[in-house]
């Protein structure tokens, strides 16, 4: 199972069976079942996660008290409120299991614990901070190019597995769109 | 006048005399006019910028051919389309001086060169990309969750300066609003 964690860190940096092992040991193992939460609002002392399998969202609350999802995490990606978790301040951020799920997630003390005893992990750290900021910086340039609207039409044709995975209303509360216009948006779309 | 490259780093990381002279063997030095281009779209070669002292604005085309400003970078900040730049492939962005500016650039090469034979850089490079990861997605929310207007007066309390120092017709064409518009909401928020 923490075989998908090794091969992944291997697409950036060789590792050992020893380098691995000592890698895992910062890190704990989580099972979730589908809607369990493991980050609340409030929280200070926040979780980097990496998703073995299953899938995440993060997601904050609009003063009206709608949920508005901003990030998903599937296999192989890392999720975490990014300011809070590195700022080590309070989030305003949930995190929520999608599906049933398998994680490990490492707290920042350790991650930079990490880096300084493992020095080998800074260049896979690096590149995937480099490509977490590349990816964010592309949605924000989609989300002021793009209508909602076209917005879902070019995710469900990037993602077509992503859109058929998750759940409907959780697609539309990542698009800003509520689920009855997302509905007639994929009737379109499908017909 | 690179003294203040220095300074920036020595905030995350420290270096001596040699290793700075080292590192700055990776850049080079320009000088740009104010409202002078440094990077057009369709550009292959790409480069990280580096703000010494002045302002860059990245920006893009709408399909409707009105410019939408997706970033803005002042002294100590870097700006590049992080995507393109990563995968070396065309960009789509433009980048372009607001003010009369001094800047380093570094190119993809470079920087992984850098970074492989001067290693001490690596720790910079990580904690810029985790901050620079953590800025773009607490933008992402803040679009989520807020109105233009909203957005705008937010930008106003929390970066006062920066908001006299910009053109507003920039300020307009980052929040998708029209220059009319922001007016409109300026006169409100100032009267």
């Amino acid at each position: 199972m923490l075989n998908s964690f090794r091969q992944h860190i291997q697409k950036y940096q060789k590792i050992s069976d020893e380098q691995f092992e000592a890698i895992l040991s910062y890190f704990e193992v989580h099972s979730l079942k589908k809607k369990e939460m493991i980050q609340e609002a409030g929280q200070t002392q926040l979780y980097n996660y990496f998703v073995i399998d299953g899938c995440l969202r993060m997601y904050t609350l609009h003063e009206k008290g709608q949920e508005i999802t901003t990030d998903f995490a599937l296999e192989s990606w890392w999720l975490c409120d990014q300011k809070a978790y590195l700022g080590k301040i309070e989030t305003d951020c949930y995190i929520q299991a999608v599906e049933n799920s398998r994680i490990l997630r490492i707290s920042r003390d350790k991650e930079q614990l990490l880096i300084k005893e493992q020095p080998f992990m800074q260049i896979y750290f690096l590149q995937i901070y480099q490509k977490a900021f590349a990816a964010a910086q592309f949605r924000n340039k989609l989300f002021k190019l793009y209508s909602k609207e076209e917005i879902f039409i070019q995710f469900n044709n990037n993602f077509p597995d992503f859109v058929q995975r998750v759940p409907q209303y959780l697609i539309a509360s990542y698009l800003g769109l509520t689920p009855e216009y997302l509905s007639e948006i994929r009737k379109k779309i499908f017909s």
